[in-house]
């Protein structure tokens, strides 16, 4: 896509047409346990966010939650550090999309970077009624940003 | 445990004695989605922090979440109503507890009450030099409130 | 009451039932003044959401803070503490309730626990109309917590 | 005082000098509550935000909350207003001071402009050590604003 | 204008009156950069906010940012100042207002005050149809501080 | 890059290497005026956090901001909406670094998306010593992204 055709007109984004969506957060202070590292509940939050926003971009639907699969802590992210967030539709039901959700730290000065945690978050889509309603079929292929 | 002793000493509350920790929220603007709901991010964020707390008053140790397991949001939980977090260790190995947290919704004005989803976390205890160390035995028996 | 009958039915609370809540908050750093204790507005913000609460649950009505009565700061409360909120409602007249919130602080680590300060605060139950309607009589008997 | 000799040099303001401060804030929807005005608890903050500014900007001390006193919320303060503190010292002991806290409400569209609610909260001063520190004597006179 | 006045009465503030906002904010951790000083982007938006409140106050009408011109960060804001930000209208046109901001920075033991950057940002008012509408001709004169 | 390679080790960006950062944010109600659209404050601070993240990945030196440019606010950013942050290095002194940032604005349902505004932010790598010191020489490619 020619980023230069979206500077003065807008562009219309198809249902099924994002499938991965990315989003950097710097770890400030506010959310850091008093040990220095990322509280694992902002990490949830965050990753949770990631995957809504790529359900709904996916979709072009109302989406919310059904669940959260394990998530595993490897390895604790440090304050200063930087993550990015990389969450991609990898399958979808009838009205459900899993998302699964990386979550990279990244070192602002050594420019060192690896994979803090993943998980799946079941996202479902609603219509107009409130109720599951369809979303697109999910055709594999190379990652499309914009 | 009487009250009115704590009024004006401190006590001291060994590690093991606190089994259970309840901890109330208010469903604000700012943790709801753009559909009047509680945002799961939100609630995966308030059950961490929960879990959190009811590890470190159980082990009086520093600890760090190793896993959050599978959590499924059931009832959707409207703006304005508050929420209560019960959190209670069910499990705990040699370093490791399992805290299972329940995430009650209750209306103000009508006084119904639900649950509205539960989940278990694991949180491990971490000695002086940052590795695990031991946690105490749980003795199942009544809950200790204070 | 049985904490298993909430499981998969709601529970519906009277009015007059519930006469005290607690609730738990952490001592982050952006509760803290610059010396790293917690700062006093934050201190009565959480005192005063705790009466709000508290005097919501037990009259089942809207209600509004008319007062705050004097509160003394005896004891800082350092960052990385728990605190812990408990209101109750001491006094009830014709629309206006006095609730009496606790502070308690709780060192992680040590266990040590003690009463941070406490203060009065009168709230309002208002009707449909936004006038000052009726609460429940106050029957004075053991804290019901659910 | 004359402003330009602010713009490129610094001046020193000596303990004693400034005793009244004065500090705007927007009425946002995270600080009302769910009926769409000010919430107390986060009024009282407010209050006691700028009456810890007034005292540590007249002592250049350390200071910290040793009492609020009582404070009634007259008249509500809807989303969308604005709101000016002015916090006054009108008194000094030997380390403490007390300031005065008017909360003014302002509607942005109307210009109507009243008087919230008011109160007084007592700061101490606190040296080096940690311990209660002389205060400048008040010399009551027309208000220093810069 | 006699502050007693006010104490139990609303006055009006008509359009054209208000031409200088001032505003205190402390430097909390939460926006400071990981190397203790203010970051720009919190400058910029207590800056963005100051102007608002300002050409609303000045014009008594909806108003939207329409730009903000050049600002140099001159110096440093550490941690643990307080900031003053001075908010005027300089020059008006049909229906936008160039509201000049100056940022002080002060430090609570020192007394010290400098200028730490200022800025300019023209803000367009707004009817009641959405459209830009007349705000009132600037007739320079001394500061109108209530 | 392959992401593979990432999921289990971690990786060295060098300094000159990343050149375009994209951040996603949700533009909640606590980022909007009471008009429903985003406050021009927060579409600051968003834009100034964008180009602080890509100056400091651009160069993994500590980075602080020197200068913000003339900023148009074009298009009204409504609430519910999400915007993706595009910051890239787009030209470097010695020790300074100019950073374009574009805001798009897209909208959840329609998959409409839009150039809200766009500026260009310079910031100053400092030492140790924290004084200005040399970056990377841009070579002109195609973007980096992950």
């Amino acid at each position: 896509m020619n980023r230069e055709s979206l500077d003065h007109h807008s562009v219309k984004l198809e249902p099924g047409l994002v499938i991965e969506t990315r989003q950097i957060e710097m770890v400030f202070p506010e959310v850091t346990n008093h040990y220095g590292t990322l509280f694992a509940g902002d990490a949830l939050s965050f990753m949770a966010k990631s995957a809504f926003i790529a359900a709904s971009r996916y979709s072009r639907k109302k989406v919310v939650a059904a669940k959260s699969e394990q998530v595993d802590f490897r390895v604790p992210v440090r304050q200063g550090n930087l993550i990015e967030l990389i969450s991609r539709v990898v399958s979808v039901g009838n009205s459900s999309m899993t998302i699964e959700v990386e979550l990279y730290a990244e070192d602002f000065l050594s420019g060192e970077r690896y994979l803090g945690t993943k998980g799946k978050f079941v996202m479902v889509a609603l219509g107009e009624d409130g109720r599951p309603t369809k979303v697109p079929t999910l055709i594999q292929k190379e990652i499309n940003t914009l």
